[in-house]
């Protein structure tokens, strides 16, 4: 990393202009020196540690965009460290809204990125040309062998990705050994039957200090990969144990709504649910998709998914992973959206198709196939 | 654990009734099982796993209460999934906001807990009576001795707490290491002289991997403890290092204002900053103080104090520690506010007395002195 790298962080805030001028040099002293503004600063620290505002310009609804300069090794190469810096404070003001991000390629090399990415996954399945079939193994309550059987019938039906439900709860490390040991092997014999390259990814949850452990059993029973709730575990935590290890990882919202479901505060959407969870080495970053339970545009899914594919630096591209709410009838839709490079999850719906989650599956393959006819 | 404890959330949502009763329902059905609400679901799952929708009653600005109550259970005993049960999916919906949170003993029992509490670190200190003045070193970008000379500055004029501003960022372990171990010695040295027991908080940041290793650096230095950005380490991750060493731990809210910040969102500001910071074994509780740079009112400041000293099963007090923008001139004010349990947190209108860190701390003891004439 060079002296002179810097990390540029763009925020809306309030308007009018001047209120936003104010808002951006609080920010630049907020997020390092923390001080007055008339503190006697040394010029050293003045002119080389506290941020530099850049451009302030409208933007919608009166609000403004305002870019502040940070000099990039005060993120330290380190993830927690550049959420410090970028919205430390600053996320406790109200009306302020990190909208986007500018990191150098310095800053970038340092993080380990996505382990498999687009292409990765694809090379891991033997997929091409079309978007992943994934379905999350639900209700909570159901027994193991429901588990283990519901995974298996979605395997047989053509799906690619199978998940744990992010809301399923395991006793101990023990009970959670025993349910993804079934389900596992349950796949497992599947796939050997059909030839195909279906994935379980458990949710890896529980103790933090069991997580490490949990990862290895889960890469020790030939899993490649893992649910997980980066807003629950910390942001770090999931690099780590994608340094650590490479899983494959699928990252779910969970926990991590207060950050954009405000439009007018947090951290612009597909900046946190896009490119943050790249940064943190996610393959896949789930979110919730336009017409669902929750209430994101098309816009807005079209932003993430754009952002988890656009440059940057040296990390891969990863897959946007919409879900809820998707129907068999609104596939073309989804279809033209996300485009072959997406993983269509399918919970409720398929679930429910008359024939269980094997005919489900069969159903929105059929659905996917003919989206994209080409490819197969 | 029995089966039957319940977790009681109450979560403010939009009215009217009707449409309370609704989102209510969607968040019982959406945190357990996540499945549509006409899912045919088996009853025992119905029954034993799906929230229950309680009390739904009116509450300010057209909205309205609702209490959900979930299986204890549910919660396996572990911070991270009871977070995931109560406001995992129900973050992404706008409007929704955790009001409160009730927990079984059962639930309390199986957490650490704070390590001092308000009378531990009263021992710690053998302080009695008054309110405790804490510091931060600051600006970033000092040297190491810069740093140790205000610290020592601060101890010798009679400060009770010092920790790093928790912007100050060391390039590496080592450099965390020369750092906090330069500040911890100046400090002690002065404790040496004074036979006063100031207390160093160094912060505990950096890759998520080497945390224990830097909690066990600090405790081998002789400190007591560690100050800890809960929002950006992870809160399960704060709960296994005061559960692994019983540090003293000051939590501080960086990147933790989008759970509160917008008031019609997210989780109430002192069920955040007082109650779960608790349950993750902070002994100190810093949050921005009204009048200060951040929106704070009165009320929300007087709130987060009493969560931190409300009855919480078998969990001690905890110390609300407000801070910004604390003056001289309002003490008085700070006295009637927050009583003798009150850490009193005194960044740059102290730093910036004339005479420097000494004759500031000097001047914060005789406004405290003067508030709490009996206990000294």
């Amino acid at each position: 990393m060079t002296m002179n790298d810097r990390i540029v962080a763009v925020y809306e805030v309030p308007g009018p202009a001047a209120e936003a001028e104010r808002a951006a040099n609080a920010i630049a002293f907020e997020e390092t020196v923390e001080v007055p503004l008339d503190f006697p600063l040394p010029p050293a620290i003045r002119d080389g540690i506290v941020g530099r505002v850049g451009a302030v310009s409208p933007a919608a609804g009166g609000r403004f965009r305002a870019e502040v300069d940070f000099p990039a090794r005060l993120a330290a190469g380190r993830v927690g460290t550049l959420l410090n810096l970028v919205f430390g404070n600053a996320s406790i003001w109200p009306g302020v809204r990190l909208a986007d991000l500018r990191l150098p390629d310095s800053l970038l090399a340092a993080l380990p990125g996505p382990s498999h990415g687009v292409e990765g996954l694809r090379r891991l399945l033997g997929v091409r040309g079309r978007p992943l079939l994934a379905t999350a193994l639900k209700p909570m309550g159901s027994s193991d062998a429901e588990f283990a059987a519901a995974a298996a019938a979605f395997a047989a039906g053509g799906g690619d990705l199978v998940k744990d439900d992010q809301n399923i709860v395991d006793a101990d490390f023990p009970a959670f050994k025993r349910r993804a040991g079934r389900v596992a092997e349950a796949v497992a014999r599947e796939n050997a039957r059909s030839g195909r390259n279906c994935l379980y990814l458990p949710h890896m949850s529980g103790p933090q200090e069991e997580l490490p452990a949990r990862l290895d059993f889960v890469l020790g029973l030939g899993l490649r990969g893992v649910l997980v709730c980066p807003a629950i575990v910390g942001l770090d935590q999931v690099r780590a144990l994608a340094a650590a290890r490479r899983p494959l990882i699928m990252a779910h919202p969970a926990f991590s709504g207060v950050f954009y479901a405000d439009r007018g505060h947090g951290i612009e959407t597909s900046l946190y649910l896009g490119t943050l969870m790249r940064l943190i080495g996610a393959d896949i970053a789930v979110f919730p998709n336009a017409g669902g339970r929750f209430a994101f545009t098309s816009e807005e899914c079209r932003a993430i998914a754009g952002r988890c594919r656009a440059p940057l630096g040296p990390l891969a591209p990863i897959w946007p992973a919409p879900g809820g709410g998707m129907r068999l009838d609104n596939a073309a839709a989804m279809a033209k959206d996300f485009g072959p490079d997406a993983v269509w999850l399918v919970g409720g719906s398929l679930l429910m198709q008359p024939g269980g989650p094997e005919a489900g599956a069969r159903a929105f393959r059929a659905a996917i196939e003919s989206a994209f006819p080409a490819n197969h």
